[in-house]
């Protein structure tokens, strides 16, 4: 988890032409819903209301946002370590042909301790040549080829959803059945199946299916005290 | 590839009860930014301008979206074989307590060949937990503690590009059990449930944890065909 929080840390989001307030609110939540904080607009629209409404608990985030005139001016202030560029057409007419990553590719390849800046472009036509030039990776979100434009803030999110997707769940007391638990739950039924007439290899068929079962329906601890009890009970009656 | 587009072809999504046009568009250009194409509206509100603007080029999803009035409508008339909840809040109070899978792990787990239907609930409240109980699955992402709650076209975003990032299915000759096969275990199940001495609240509990674990587990027809007879032949040997 610490090292979720350094990447969040040092990661900043930098909205370059942003055309709709909307679209900087919407990116700004995004951005707090997996924990960044750092949004830079580059000569963006002006600031309405919308864009702190589209924010929504994410309004800090807008309004604490460094604004600089262009791409150079935040290059030479801030000095990134790594410049990343997005793109909605991967493999498109850029000078410098590169292969672009997938954003699970982009999640293996930054170093949380890096200070890294993801580029998003304009919502019309994304980002220049000149502005991938500068960049040091560039990351596409497969899509289909029918409609490949994706809403820049939906990219966005499933960018930022890579690079924590190794974040916890917290689900108090839904922890699955541990391995012990679901052996003696296996252990009930083949006493079960023992007691009922079929031949023995149809009794293993039986028993491997509830075993493969079992494993692939993340039972919960809970689910599993109440079929063993269920189970119990049945093996009792049969045998009664 | 092949089976990518038989997973398209089989997936559904719901939108419960929105509540702004805008993101019944959204949700429509992220469904054909991955291939999907079958929308579902429940009670939905009036689909002004906005739904079609926001869709941009998925203005034909919103136009040849299905419209019902309430879930159950939905479920009688389509009869899903798989219903996937959407949840931002990861172990709630639902009367059965379910492990939320990750959406990757609903990517590892859905089937291609089956009618899978995603739904999500409403902007505000989300689904209600009668919803939530009806779902086979559960899917949540995983997000910030700070701000959990993300945009919905956001997680739909999220979830589809899970389902359709580049991947093999392993799927050969082994067809999931179909909807009414499912049911006569369930039903086999109940039965045995009666035979044993607990309280009926006890029983309704082991007889939901047995749907829930059905419905989770994908379960081949020839896996339902095995437990079937092993099922009868226990209700058998208790009664006799």
């Amino acid at each position: 988890m610490e090292a979720l929080e350094m990447l969040a840390e040092n990661i900043s989001v930098v909205f370059v032409e942003p055309e709709t307030p909307g679209n900087i609110g919407f990116l700004a939540r995004a951005m707090k819903n997996f924990g960044l904080r750092t949004l830079i607009l580059i000569n963006p629209c002006e600031l309405e209301d919308e864009a702190y409404y589209q924010a929504m608990h994410a309004r800090d985030i807008v309004e604490g946002a460094l604004i600089y005139r262009d791409l150079h001016e935040m290059i030479d202030s801030l000095e990134p370590d790594f410049l990343v560029g997005t793109t909605g057409v991967p493999g498109g007419s850029y000078n410098v042909d590169r292969i672009p990553l997938r954003p699970s590719q982009l999640a293996d390849a930054i170093r949380p301790s890096s200070g890294t800046f993801i580029l998003f472009g304009r919502e019309g036509d994304g980002l220049s040549n000149e502005e991938i030039g500068l960049c040091d990776m560039v990351v596409s979100v497969p899509t289909s080829e029918e409609y490949p434009i994706m809403n820049i803030t939906h990219a966005a999110a499933i960018i930022f959803y890579e690079l924590f997707r190794d974040r916890e769940f917290r689900c108090e007391g839904l922890e699955e059945a541990s391995a012990m638990e679901k052996s003696l739950l296996l252990e009930e039924m083949d006493e079960i199946l023992s007691l009922i007439d079929i031949p023995e290899h149809k009794q293993r068929v039986a028993s491997r299916v509830f075993r493969n079962i079992t494993g692939r329906a993340f039972i919960t601890a809970r689910e599993a005290h109440t079929l063993k009890g269920v189970l119990r009970r049945i093996k009792n009656r049969m045998k009664g």
